[in-house]
C-alpha cells in the first residue's frame, strides 16, 4: 500500500551546528536505506522550504510509522500522511472490470 | 488495518423525499452488511449534525474506498479518512519490546 | 457516554531526557489503568506524529476531564474532544423504532 | 450535563415564504417547550447573523441530538456542539477539595 | 449587555511553579469577586484543555476589557469575545411584538 | 458603544435584475437614514468585492442587530461583528489615569 | 487614501519589565504624534486582547509602512492591512452619478 | 501605487455557453484596454484553475475598484487585493538613505 | 520538471447521467493518452472522495495548464498545483556535491 | 518560467543585533545580484510586515530553490511558491490562436 507523506523540518534555531550537520548526514544515510528497501519510493523537495513530499510503500500505517520514526530528524519533523488507493487509470483492464 | 472515517451527508434540499427515504433505508441495510462482514467496526453520530465518525477495518485504502463507495448515500457524502497505526498501549508486551 | 479524543503531545525540545523517559513510562502505566477501568476503550496512533486518537467512556465531560488531566503528560498535550451520540446502525431495533 | 451549541440557520433562498413563516412559528413553539422542559437553558442571538448560541442541559449527546433534531428548522441548521465540564469557580468548596 | 468569552490559558513551560500556584490562587479569588459583582455570570471548563467559556455581563466592551484585564492570569490568556444580542425566545411577548 | 461590522453581499446569480436594482436603491436610502441617526458612522468599500467595512454606534448588540436587519439586502448579507473598546490613545488624560 | 490596520502585540514573556514599560510609554507618544499629523485617524481596542484596529490615512502603502514601522513596538507587532475604497454611501451625489 | 490582485472566476455551471463566450471575448478586450492604459501591468494564470494573479497600478483603492468592476466578468469574480509598498531593493540609493 | 497535482471532481448533482458517463469515459481515454505521452506519471485515488493526487511531468506551468485543461472533466475540477524541486536523496552524487 | 514567491522573515527576538545587521546587509547585496542575473524580477514589501512578494524567473523549481536558499536570511524565512503560467492576455496573437 502506498502513502503520500508531507514533511516539514523544524530544527530549533539554537541547535548546535555540529549536531545539526551530524543529524543531516545520518538522515541522508537512513533515507537511502529506505530507498533501497523499497519503502521510500520517491522524494521531492518543496521549493523554498525545508520540506518534502515523499511516496512511501508500507504494509500498513503501523509499518509506515516505524519507517518514519526511524529517521534521525524525526523528532524535529511535522508530518502529514495521506493513505492512497489505486486509481482506475493505473489498474489493469481486468481489475477495472472487477471493480466497476 | 484500521481507518477512522468522518462522513458528512449533504443531500440536496430539493431531493425527492421518497427517493431520500429509499436511499436512507438502503444505507442502513448496506451499513449493517458492512458491520456483519467486520468492515464497519463502530459508528457514532456527531450530535446536531447529519454526520458520523466510523471505525473501518480494511486490508488497504483501495478496499476501504470500495466499501465506502458501496454505500447508497456515497454520492452525497463528504468523507475524510485517517489511516491508523497500532498504539503501544494496545500492543502485547512482546510487540512493545520488538518495536522499541 | 463515549467521547472521541484527539491528542497531540508537544514536549519542549529542551526537556531533560531522563524526565521525559520517566514521564512516558508513567504515561503508559496510567493509560493502562484507564483501560482497565473501562475509561479508555481504544487508542490509535496517528502515523508520523506524536499524536493519538482515543475512545473514552465517561459519565460526563467533567469526569472525562478528570481522566485526561490524570495523565502524566497532560501538561504537554493539546487535546480536542468530540462528544459522541449513539448511531442508529448500532441501536437495537426497539430503540430505532422509539427514536424515529 | 451542559452543552454549548452554535447554530447557523441556512434556509434556501427559494424557500416558499409561507412555508418559511410556518417553520419559524413552529420553531419558536418547540424552542419554548425545550425551555420549559429545562433542556434549553439559555439562548442568545449572534448580532448580524441568522445564528444563535444556546446552552443545553441533556443527560448525554444522544439525548442532545434528539432535542436538536426535534426543532422544525433542524434540516436547515449547521450545528456545532461543545461538551462542557464543570469549572472549579462554580464548584462547591467540598467538590474543589475532592477534585484537586 | 452579555458577552460570550472564550479563554485559553498558556503559561510558559518554564514558569516558576510557586509563582504559577500563586497566580492560580489569585485568579480564583478575582473570578469569585467578578461572580459576586454580577460581571461573571457563568463559567464552564472545556474538557481536556486549560480553557474555559464564560458568560459576562458588562455595560460595554470597554468595561468588559477592564474586567478581563483585572484577572491575574490575563497576561497568559488568549481571549476571544462574542457580543450577544437578546434572542426572541427569551424576550417577553410584548418585546417580540415590538421587534417584529 | 462602537462596533466594526464586515459585510459581504451575496445576491443569488438568478435574482431578477429589476428586483436587485430596487433592493440596492432601497439599501442606499436605508443606509443614509442610519447615517443621519448617527448609527452608521463610517462605511468603506473593500476594493474588488461586493463587501464593506462599517463603523456602527449602538447602545448594545441587540440594537445593532435591529439596525443591521433593517437593511433591505440583509437576507443576502454575510455579516461579522467585532465589539470595540475605547483605546487609551483616544481617552482623555483623566480617563487614562483612572483606568491604569 | 484610508487603510484599516489590525495589530496584535506580542512582546516576549521574558522581556525586561522596565524596557517594556519604556516601550509602551514611547508607543503612546508616537501614536499621539501620528494622530496629530492626521495619519492615525481612529484607534479601537479589541476587548480581551493586546490588539487594536486602527484607521490610517496615508498617500500610499509605502507611506503607511513608514508610519507603522515608526512605532516603538513595531518589532513585536503582527500587522494586517486592508486598503479601503470610498463607499458610495459616503460619496457626494455628483460623485455617485459619475461612478455609476 | 501598485496592488497585487488575485482573481478566481466562478461562472455558474448553467450559464448559457454563448453568453459565456461573449463575456470572455469582452473580458479580453477590456483587459487589453487596461494594459494599454498602464493600469494592468502584468497578469499570470494560476495553472489548473480559472484564476489569475495580476499586478495593477492605480492612484488608490477607489480607482482600483473602478478598474476591476469595469471587467465584464466582474460579477463572477472572487477577488483579493494586496496593497504593495516599495521594497528597498528596488529603491534608488538616495531613497534608501532617506528611509533608513 | 515535475508537479504534484491535487484534483477534486465536483460534477453538479443534476448533471445528466448519460452525459456524466460519457465525460467519465472520455476522461479515462484522455488520462491514458497523457500517461502514454509521459505527462501523467502517476495517479492515486484519495480514498472516500472523488479526488486524486497525480504526478505530472511538464516543461513548465504553461504546458501543465494545457495538459490539465485538456481533460474532459476539467470544467468540474478544483485543482491545486505544487511545483516540485529535485531532492538531494534522489540526486546523483556529483549533483549533490555541485549543489552543496 | 516565472514564480510568485511570498516571504515572511522571522528572525528570533534574541538574535544578536550586530549579526542581524550583518545578515540584512548581506541579504540586500545578494538580492541585488539576483536582480542583475535576471532571477529576481520584481520585489514588493507587504506594508506593516517583515514580508515581501517577489517575482522570480528560473528554469525550474530546482533552480528556484537554489536561488532562494542562497539568500543569507533564508534560514529565517517562511516561503511560499506559486508556479505561474502565461496568461492569454500577455500572449502574442499567434500563440492565442495555437492555444485555443
Amino acid at each position: 500500500m502506498e502513502f503520500m507523506v508531507s514533511i516539514e523540518i523544524r530544527t530549533p534555531a539554537d541547535l548546535d551546528p555540529e549536531r545539526l550537520a551530524a543529524l543531516q548526514a545520518a538522515e541522508t544515510v537512513r533515507a537511502r536505506e529506505l530507498v533501497e528497501q523499497g519503502t521510500l519510493r520517491r522524494i521531492w523537495r518543496i521549493p523554498g522550504r525545508r520540506a518534502n513530499i515523499s511516496l512511501y510503500e508500507a504494509p500498513d500505517a503501523t509499518a509506515l510509522h516505524a519507517a518514519l520514526s526511524s529517521l534521525p530528524l524525526f523528532p524535529f519533523m511535522d508530518i502529514g500522511v495521506q493513505a492512497l488507493a489505486v486509481h482506475p487509470v493505473e489498474q489493469q483492464p481486468a481489475e477495472v472490470a472487477a471493480a466497476s
